[in-house]
């Protein structure tokens, strides 16, 4: 057994317990009554101790400098770099730091959920603070274990080999384009369509629902459609687990949500089947993961061929054939008004990257201490005021409503708008290189353009680098200019 | 920290792999798609293979060896011995042994499924050949290291310190008692009372069934009701997960299962907080645990009384109100009939025990090598027409029926029977002890029943052994003359 073999066994071991920790997590939001949140915190406390005890037990160092030395070929060297990825995160920090950051977190993320409604920042404020300094000393560790500065540390746990000074270039780019972008969207629909009332009931949305991830090719052998709090996607590859919210008074949301999250699914039942059990096997990053829902929802599914498909089930799922309204013209037009607001979750394609943007500079600015934890609802309202041209009037629909940073997640934000170009970029690739694709989308066909992004993204698991896949796949590295074509053929057109 | 607390430790550590893995087990029978089967079957393996590791460690026997030198309180004393019996069960078998076992229980698992539907015993002997091959080989291990004989040895995984003697002469009693008693009960009613026709909805029986539960006071902050193909109590104490299945045109059998699954549940949620976990929290056997559903279903729910309370429950819940055959003496008369049959999971109170009594002996003489597996058919149909007067008319009637032995649970049935005469030992303890009992019962109150119950057994967990434990609650050891008195009650009045 080579140094390599060995740690092929390893892995497979520790992807199996993170999918059985997918699992549970699924289970906590989807299904866990509420009494069950303090046992199951510790059963999964119990998985990740072990999981980190294997992947930093002493020889796992040796193993990797070993299977350096060996003759692999790409796939298997691919897995090795993904490996040591792992192990670098793993290995890096003592252990006791890990466990005092996940108790702050634990701590601040409670704190946060009664802080949030009272709209109350000072109230969590110290907690977040803790958490804020433990990262840093996290971030300022692994940063030298990876070498790269500590705020790129915590991004490559999201999107692997990502770098800010890149990501810096792209959204001040985008920055500056958005603010005259918003004005000129807002001026060519300056009101909404009269689309239909509801109530929409929640058995029929979720039939139609269904309905349309049939169409997308969702293979329910190997998946189920839930309901949480928060819409995710979550299980393994071979069983994979989406959920949805429903809103009675609007049936839209939910379905762009199912939808979105479908986008998710498909590229995990797309990773390659013979890499199941490694890390190279697994999704690239964060970026691509959003890139795959965004394309599915943004921009293959509110586009005007795919609404003028499922327009008319959409009106059979409510019965409401021949009503006003449920024509593939006026729900084109309200899924593309752009309307700033105060929420993220909340937000349009349009000014969800200003969303982003504010909290990455933020996020920088808190970790290099640039920013103090006391001066962020200021700078939160500061930079609504700049990128939407809006003030909060309370923290809860400003520096309040996302869970992200109390729950320790900081790197994170900026994978949702390098998505969105992402997304943007690849679907122009698609169109481009496949003729006839939105046609077939206009009758509800999409093997062409899976079986394009199976060949180009799903397929390909980590063997490449985010930027080398892209590059592959679409013939350029990152072009925000693809995502503001993208925005003005749909919103000034 | 003493040898004592270093096992404490790990203990928890292990019991939170077991919630685990209960949790994957709820999903798989509850929730999972087909095509998750695979995956899944890997995830359960390796939690598994930790938790052997774990337990096994080198240093575990040292420790139980130190520990019980020490100083302990009956609590931490019994939990002392649990623990012994965990690692002895784990520590005597070779790995390999185990493992071997472990695929050739998937083997024939696997082929029995089919060859039951073509009741086809030949098919699956050779596999059940293997299985029973290694059964005997690591009974006669254990049964080595725990100083007892080799099928003791697998009831002791089941039902701790049982032995199989006294099973004998409880069996042979009961054997001897049901033939004519059978007939007799015939007798007594020789057709079936005209009771309500189908179709009985589903939403409308599930929802008579949680309105049920909580009537018997199952907590759903804690717990949840779902489908699932066999119906089964998982989850943890502080998450309880019962599942029933329905038949539309029999409501009745839904529901009792849902009330039977809910004295499993009611069982977990009882057991000692403060030994969440340890192993002297867990419940204290199969027999126990069975004694608690069966309580609740058999002795407080078919009786006259809380059917008079649920009888208009159960007519408004499918606005039946007033209409033939939905008074209590009419479903009382259709719960008490004794029909004898081939299948088992069919089986009313009287010939169950014919039943686990017809298997118990067969896996002995299998076990022992009396009985060679090629031998099992016929001396199935030998055993039914003994003890039940019937002859299957195929193997699918008969011994191939089951899962259990077919998976490796050999050891498991008599705790079925010793579960029934528990239930009416326990529950003629608690109508002698607490006044009013019935009278609450009639009036939907179980929280009479349910307080002697807490007292009495829920709240012990494994602190005393089964027979302690039923000594102390009902003044004497099990004694088949109650659930002998209980059936005359109920089947000759």
């Amino acid at each position: 057994m080579t140094a390599y073999d060995k740690l092929e066994a390893l892995f497979t071991r520790l992807i199996r317990l993170d999918q059985a920790l997918g699992f549970l997590s699924w289970d906590t939001a989807a299904m866990m009554p509420p009494g069950g949140a303090a046992s199951r915190a510790e059963q999964t406390a119990t998985l990740k101790a072990l999981h980190h005890q294997l992947l930093t037990a002493p020889e796992v160092g040796a193993w990797l400098d070993e299977a350096a030395g060996l003759t692999l070929d790409a796939w298997q060297a691919a897995n090795l770099r993904e490996m040591r990825r792992d192990w670098l995160h793993a290995s890096a920090v003592p252990g006791d730091l890990v466990e005092a950051l996940s108790r702050a977190c634990s701590a601040s993320e409670r704190v946060w959920r009664s802080a949030r409604q009272a709209a109350d920042f000072k109230a969590v404020a110290p907690f977040f603070a803790e958490v804020l300094r433990l990262t840093r000393e996290i971030a300022a560790i692994k940063g030298q274990a990876l070498g790269v500065c500590p705020y790129d540390a915590l991004l490559d746990q999201y999107e692997p080999d990502a770098r800010s000074a890149e990501i810096d270039a792209v959204f001040d780019d985008l920055a500056a384009f958005l603010p005259g972008f918003i004005e000129q969207a807002l001026a060519r629909r300056p009101s909404p369509p009269k689309t239909p009332a509801g109530p929409f009931p929640v058995d029929r949305q979720k039939a139609l629902g269904l309905e349309m991830m049939r169409v997308l090719g969702f293979d329910f052998d190997h998946g189920r459609l839930d309901v949480s709090h928060h819409p995710f996607c979550g299980g393994t590859p071979d069983d994979v687990r989406i959920t949805t919210r429903y809103d009675e008074s609007d049936f839209m949301r939910s379905l762009m949500g199912v939808l979105h999250e479908t986008g998710h699914a498909l590229y995990e039942r797309g990773l390659p089947q013979a890499w199941r059990h490694q890390p190279v096997g697994r999704a690239r990053g964060m970026s691509l993961h959003e890139s795959q829902s965004l394309l599915i929802e943004m921009q293959a599914c509110r586009s005007p061929e795919f609404l003028s498909f499922a327009a008319p089930a959409m009106a059979r799922a409510f019965g409401a054939e021949g009503q006003p309204g449920w024509d593939a013209e006026t729900l084109y037009a309200a899924n593309v008004r752009v309307a700033p607001g105060f929420i993220r979750v909340d937000a349009d394609e349009v000014t969800y990257p200003a969303h982003v943007i504010l909290r990455y500079r933020l996020e920088k600015a808190l970790l290099a201490g640039d920013l103090a934890v006391d001066g962020l609802p200021s700078a939160w309202n500061r930079g609504m005021r700049e990128l939407l041209g809006l003030t909060p009037p309370d923290d809860r629909l400003g520096c309040l409503q996302d869970i992200h940073w109390y729950d320790g997640a900081i790197g994170y934000f900026p994978t949702y708008t390098l998505g969105a170009m992402t997304a943007a970029q690849l679907f122009a690739a698609a169109r481009a290189a496949v003729p006839g694709l939105m046609t077939a989308i206009a009758a509800g066909d999409f093997r062409p353009l899976l079986s394009w992004l199976g060949e180009r993204v799903h397929g390909r698991g980590s063997l490449l680098s985010t930027g080398q896949l892209l590059t592959e796949a679409s013939g350029r590295s990152l072009d925000a200019g693809l995502f503001k074509t993208h925005l003005s053929q749909r919103y000034l057109s």
